[in-house]
């Protein structure tokens, strides 16, 4: 049936079309059943809601997800027609039931999520299942291929391509700027595409973006990484696997991730890359995601997954046990890495020699600095100040000032100890919370900044930590909670 | 916040609020979060969307769901404010995780399921854990109690309310209008609630609803009771169990169905309905849910499980292994019962003996007949059309007909035998496929109807089905899917 498009500039968070009641019956689709919506430049898939009032008969009001993906004007003419069940949906119920699933069944869907033909309902049952059932090493290895072939790749070729990831939870854990820098000022190619925080108080595209842009295209990437040989950009809005995206969104609703998805979503973004040397962080310890047990064990499958994409991967088990650096938040992540590049007296040495190990890792692993002798390197980069100059580059390829001054928030609360002591826990969990009531990540100024860390003591009235915020009833609330969950534990 | 109400006549089978886009960005929500609307009528919460070309920014446009409950006027202003964090999305996540839940935590997620505090996609996580983890009867007890508190009771008292619930999936199993006249013609108080078809061909009230309505209010309900001593309602809309209602929709999208919630919501709707002495058929088979060992140790649990609520219990297994009847479809299946009660030549007498038995169960278990003796005393019932004045009765007290002319559907398809041989399979799920493939259950008259039963002779050309459908169109899809899946085995 061909349809008049209202735009009304309806957003609805995923693609909805409105159709009259009557026109609706005339499909015979109901509510929350799905049509595909046909254009001259392609199709998608949306929920039906239906209306009386907002349109007549001939017309269909589009969500602003369809209108842009299908790029269409007001009152141009689309193609509506009932959606064909989906096989999909029967290969997660067998998921669900416990059994293995073949690549025809994992690839069917994850295209239909792709493709708008599951619901997010449908897409946590997908989850849940992953989550309690686990999955094979077989079924990772096809989530990996699927994610990747329906998404985009980077198009970047080079005989080596360097990468990191380090897994998520620790506060602070901002070693990206400085790896990419002493890495890249070594000669290596590292088009690096990083997160926005999710449960966090910042990711490194936040605290990035205190001080240059880091949304670009794809065509973009390519110019900077052809100029500098590096970039630090947010990956999300890449297209890079946007079934990863799609089942990130669900998990989060209950902050799941389930280990299948876990490794899927990093390969399949590192092989999307065209990455070649990939290091993979893995913190364990008290409040991080994993024990080392747990953590050893995740590393064997991130390494044997990779050997199926080509990839060389070394995984390193990390101290996860407390917060990494000063600064908790975007702009006080930020500071901490510039102290370190510029070598001032006052950096987080935790946060530099974090940096110089994974950086020492990637140099070996990429045969660009002999077995044993990474770290020796990638000091000397950095100490020499050719990384902070490599940094100044490519902060300015990415349309931005290193040199910018970065003004802490207006509002603060300093922490005291209670008493004489001795440091024993900094719970990122809850360090986490704290920093994002205070405003994190939207509110780049806001944050925690930690004077002390574990095992170190401290005297009565000792400042052990200022928590800044852009708003004083932020800071109210912070204060609050701080109070109520006492993440700085002392004895 | 006060914002004015635009009724534009959406439906969007779930509370959507569509704000300004201004609107939402100064109250700080964003795409898919929640409000609270408060009207003078009470308060419910709600998805949000944004528009900028539909509304102004003292506007809210609310779909019917909301302006349905509260009883909204167009122009009438709401309150609307950002929905608080809810702690039930984290006990879904333990329940995931394996943990077993308490009875605070399912109270707070059923009650969130009912005021909509948690999406389709938490649901789903909740389900998923349901049935894969399981749970225990310490947690379908609290479930029970849930999904009673949270909902509406029929508000009818007697010292004996009877009831009957066959579980679904057999095709053709339409006891419940046999079994409620000859119960209520023998003194019994058995005010019923079905459900319509879900996934099969017809559900009890599409059936009964070929010749009377179905859909009352609580208070007409009682009305009709009152009067008649019985009623064949649908359930559906009576809010008795609203929780259920919701993790149904759910369970749809899978055609999933955990134990737990299978046994909670049978015992949930007979509590609200205040019954006192319940028969449960279970059917087990080749093509029905259960093996005849699983339907055992179902049963023991119903038995369990509703002792804790005071319903003396009675579950029985019966043959599961194809249709029961000849008629398969509202109406179809409406002319077997009809050609029972009327004590027809022709009629079907699987269908006569199991309602019987149902009946002679129930007779026997509300102490109206003595042990042994209950079958007797159902079929003098039944034989003496005594059953037949009872059904009559009702029927007119839901404002039908039972002598209403049954017309069968224009177009149909018979099915021969394509040589001598005996029947040896009719798959409950392939002939409920076909019949809706058909037209049913939203045409009433379409479906299929049975010559043969299993372990019946059959020669060459003998008509052994026919397929009725109310278009030509239909008849078509149901041939080729009849001919694709072939229900019926001859050997």
């Amino acid at each position: 049936m061909l349809l008049k498009v209202k735009s009304l500039g309806l957003m609805a968070g995923r693609p909805v079309a409105i159709l009259h009641a009557e026109t609706a019956r005339k499909l015979n689709v109901h509510i929350d059943e799905r049509v595909n919506i046909t254009s001259k430049r392609g199709e998608i898939i949306s929920v039906v809601d239906t209306a009386k009032g907002m349109l007549d008969k001939n017309s269909i009001v589009l969500s602003g997800e369809i209108i842009d993906y299908l790029q269409i004007r007001n009152n141009e003419n689309v193609e509506v027609s009932v959606a064909g069940e989906t096989r999909s949906a029967h290969y997660i119920r067998e998921k669900i039931k416990g059994i293995e699933l073949n690549k025809e069944k994992i690839k069917a869907i994850i295209s239909d999520i792709v493709s708008n033909k599951l619901t997010e309902a449908e897409i946590a049952y997908f989850v849940a299942a992953e989550y309690i059932n686990r999955m094979s090493m077989k079924e990772i290895e096809y989530l990996v291929e699927s994610i990747v072939s329906t998404g985009r790749t980077l198009g970047i070729k080079n005989r080596i391509i360097a990468d990191k990831h380090s897994i998520g939870g620790i506060s602070g854990n901002r070693t990206t700027p400085l790896v990419v820098p002493i890495c890249s000022a070594a000669g290596l190619m590292m088009p690096k595409t990083s997160s926005r925080a999710i449960t966090s108080a910042a990711g490194t595209a936040d605290s990035v973006e205190a001080i240059a842009k880091v949304e670009f295209s794809v065509d973009e990437i390519r110019n900077i990484v052809k100029k500098v040989n590096a970039c630090m950009v947010w990956g999300g809005a890449l297209g890079l696997a946007p079934a990863d995206d799609k089942i990130i969104q669900v998990e989060r609703l209950l902050n799941l991730d389930p280990e299948a998805q876990l490794l899927a979503s990093i390969i399949s973004k590192k092989v999307s890359a065209g990455s070649t040397h990939v290091v993979i962080d893995i913190p364990c310890g008290k409040s991080a995601k994993f024990t080392r047990e747990e953590g050893k064990a995740l590393g064997e499958k991130f390494s044997q997954i990779g050997r199926k994409f080509g990839l060389k991967i070394k995984t390193i088990i990390t101290e996860g046990d407390e917060p990494i650096g000063n600064g908790i938040g975007p702009l006080l992540e930020m500071r901490d890495i510039i102290s370190v590049l510029r070598q001032e007296e006052k950096r987080p040495l935790d946060l530099e020699r974090k940096s110089l190990m994974l950086s020492a890792e990637i140099l070996e692993l990429t045969g660009t600095a002999r077995k044993g002798r990474g770290y020796e390197l990638a000091e000397k980069l950095l100490r020499s100040k050719v990384a902070w100059t490599k940094f100044k580059e490519i902060i300015k390829a990415q349309k931005g000032n290193a040199d910018k001054k970065l003004n802490l928030a207006e509002y603060y609360w300093d922490v005291k100890s209670p008493r004489d002591g001795r440091i024993i826990e900094i719970n990122n969990k809850s360090i986490n919370a704290v920093a994002r009531i205070s405003g994190c990540p939207a509110d780049k100024a806001a944050g925690i900044y930690l004077y002390k860390h574990c095992n170190e003591n401290v005297i009565k009235n000792e400042k052990i930590l200022t928590i800044y915020s852009e708003s004083p009833q932020k800071l109210e609330s912070a204060k609050k909670l701080f109070n109520k969950i006492q993440p700085v534990t002392i004895k």
